[in-house]
């Protein structure tokens, strides 16, 4: 490569302009415009002139200019929270085969949200909260995109008041904060209830433990609920409150509450109901060492149906979150407003799936 | 909500401006700037002023404007192919457990530019391929972005050198199109080399046939530039051209080129090395019905290391892709490079890992 083309190509030369492209293929600025914003709108003959000009002088439509004057932007937004998952994290380490086979929550937020957007022609912006200031993850996504998904406990409640003003909002999990907005949930009040019934009913268990998050985690919280109106269909004591709480809901934490479970004295429950999946796998590891038979000793329970769920020993009774449709469904609801801006507020909840495995004694 | 709450709050009301900000605030527009700018340049207090007087009115800064004014977006980019994978989705099918767990290469590619954007700052946006005249993919990506990454076959080469006069692009994958962009590439053909070594020398195999795709398939071409290299290493016949090709790398197609092989009449290979591990999954399934056992009377062998891989009988001999890694490079070299626009560009190999399974004879 000459000198002069490096220079071209890898230095930052001054950007031609639509006036350049104006000048070159002799048409007014309007016409540049009219090519790239609607392309109709030109004939064709014209159109190829423009755009040969432009191809020869290296122009590129400024996306920035281009939103400014159309004022929408072609992009929809997903924020989420800086979260790592040191389970997952870890379980990808600890089997480096499968480093990259692991879908996380936010993986299958994003496959949804792309897959719709790309149906309806958005291109999709992703951002994980950062600490910030003014300069923060919203108003660095607001400003970028026609509207955007936020995942419960991403972005204070006051911004998104504000937000939601000017651009569609769909909030994604957890309680609905804000009256005006989408808002879409999965069952998981549902789908505890259900795996309780199918414990005390089909499985013919009474002495029942559930073990729960922090009440800040509004899924945790929705479950015990879950659990405790099984126990009240049911006619057994309904318990205020989750029998150990714990305060990331991770394997580790799952393997201390079984630990607890086993020491504290006391009639052992013979079914122990976990908020999440991560704390059930850590509890099987820890009655394992105990010599506490699975499910013939106690009954051990999920939720989420995670990957790691199928293969651990013995395979674990879960249930299933529809995560890639909580993402597509998020999607939909933002094109639906966006083409009717006055359309009443929805709340959508997400059927979710049992999924029998043996540690609850089927299988 | 009251009628006017509901009318603030869903039908759009014309959006604040700066202007109204800077009035409310008693400031000026340019110091409402610098607050969303550089809030280390304005005093703490006339900060707090302007920041609760923008909360107050419900004024969002501008993405668009905000571009206009500091030229830089805050944002990278990812254009890759909307290429559906068939195969994973019949899996996905196939096991409505599993619908949600399996890792596709695009969802790879992005979770490694995600993490390493948002450790630098950035957010990501990502896009398909679509059908599209002026307005196509890489003309809306690249006016919101800082700097992208394109995978092979994605964005046409004279496009791309349009482009990256003005923007940093990394190429990921496929063959060097461009000399002066960023590239980066796994290591096909070592790693295919290395496979066919193993085969040779430690298993003792000979007579050995490559299952191709298409001639304009980069990845499958190195593959089968290994697999030469190796023959002609241990002195056994280099053939010119892979024993069968597919179009496109299905378990179909795989299981088509086993029965093949079984039928062509001569003797039969001793191992068959397949461009994919797509292809060979489907081979295995086809060998078994045939009552081929592998590796007894043909080993087999894939190449990506998908998830599938590891759970089908035999469990397959294949070569593992760094894929997250090529998007955490990527965006390494954009950062490098809008840092130094003037830094010589580079070409990236990354390793790949060969994993031994029974489906070669190991294990």
């Amino acid at each position: 490569m000459s000198a002069r083309e490096k220079k071209r190509t890898v230095g930052r030369v001054s950007a031609p302009t639509v006036y350049d492209v104006a000048e070159r293929s002799g048409v007014s600025i309007a016409t540049v415009s009219r090519v790239y914003r609607t392309p109709d709108s030109v004939r064709a003959q014209t159109r190829e002139r423009v755009l040969e000009a432009a191809r020869e002088l290296g122009y590129v439509p400024s996306g920035n200019a281009r939103g400014l004057a159309s004022r929408t932007t072609g992009v929809l937004g997903l924020c989420f929270p800086d979260y790592a998952d040191p389970d997952a994290e870890a379980d990808a380490e600890a089997d480096s085969d499968a480093d990259d086979a692991v879908m996380l929550y936010s993986d299958q937020i994003i496959r949804g949200m792309e897959r719709a957007a790309r149906r309806h022609g958005y291109a999709l912006l992703i951002a994980a909260s950062l600490e910030g200031g003014p300069e923060s993850l919203v108003a660095k996504v607001a400003g970028r995109v026609d509207g955007f998904a936020v995942l419960a406990q991403t972005v204070p409640t006051e911004d998104l008041e504000v937000i939601s003003r000017r651009l569609p909002v769909v909030m994604l999990a957890g309680p609905r904060e804000i009256d005006h907005l989408d808002h879409i949930v999965v069952a998981n009040v549902d789908g505890e209830r259900e795996l309780t019934r199918h414990l005390i009913e089909d499985h013919g268990l009474r002495r029942l433990a559930f073990i729960g998050g922090d009440t800040d985690s509004p899924d945790a919280e929705a479950r015990f609920r879950g659990f405790q109106e099984a126990c009240r269909d049911a006619g057994i004591p309904v318990p205020d409150a989750p029998t150990v709480r714990t305060a990331m809901m991770t394997q580790a934490e799952g393997a201390g509450a079984a630990e607890r479970l086993l020491d504290g004295g006391g009639q052992r429950p013979e079914a122990v109901l976990f908020a999440n999946d991560q704390m059930a796998v850590g509890a099987l590891r820890a009655l394992a060492r105990r010599g506490v038979r699975v499910p013939e000793d106690m009954a051990v329970t999920g939720f989420d149906g995670i990957p790691l769920s199928r293969i651990v020993q013995p395979p674990l009774t879960t249930v299933r979150q529809p995560i890639r449709q909580l993402g597509e469904q998020a999607v939909e609801l933002l094109v639906q407003r966006l083409n009717n801006a006055g359309r009443e507020p929805v709340s959508l909840t997400l059927p979710v799936s049992p999924i029998r495995r043996r540690s609850c004694g089927c299988g």
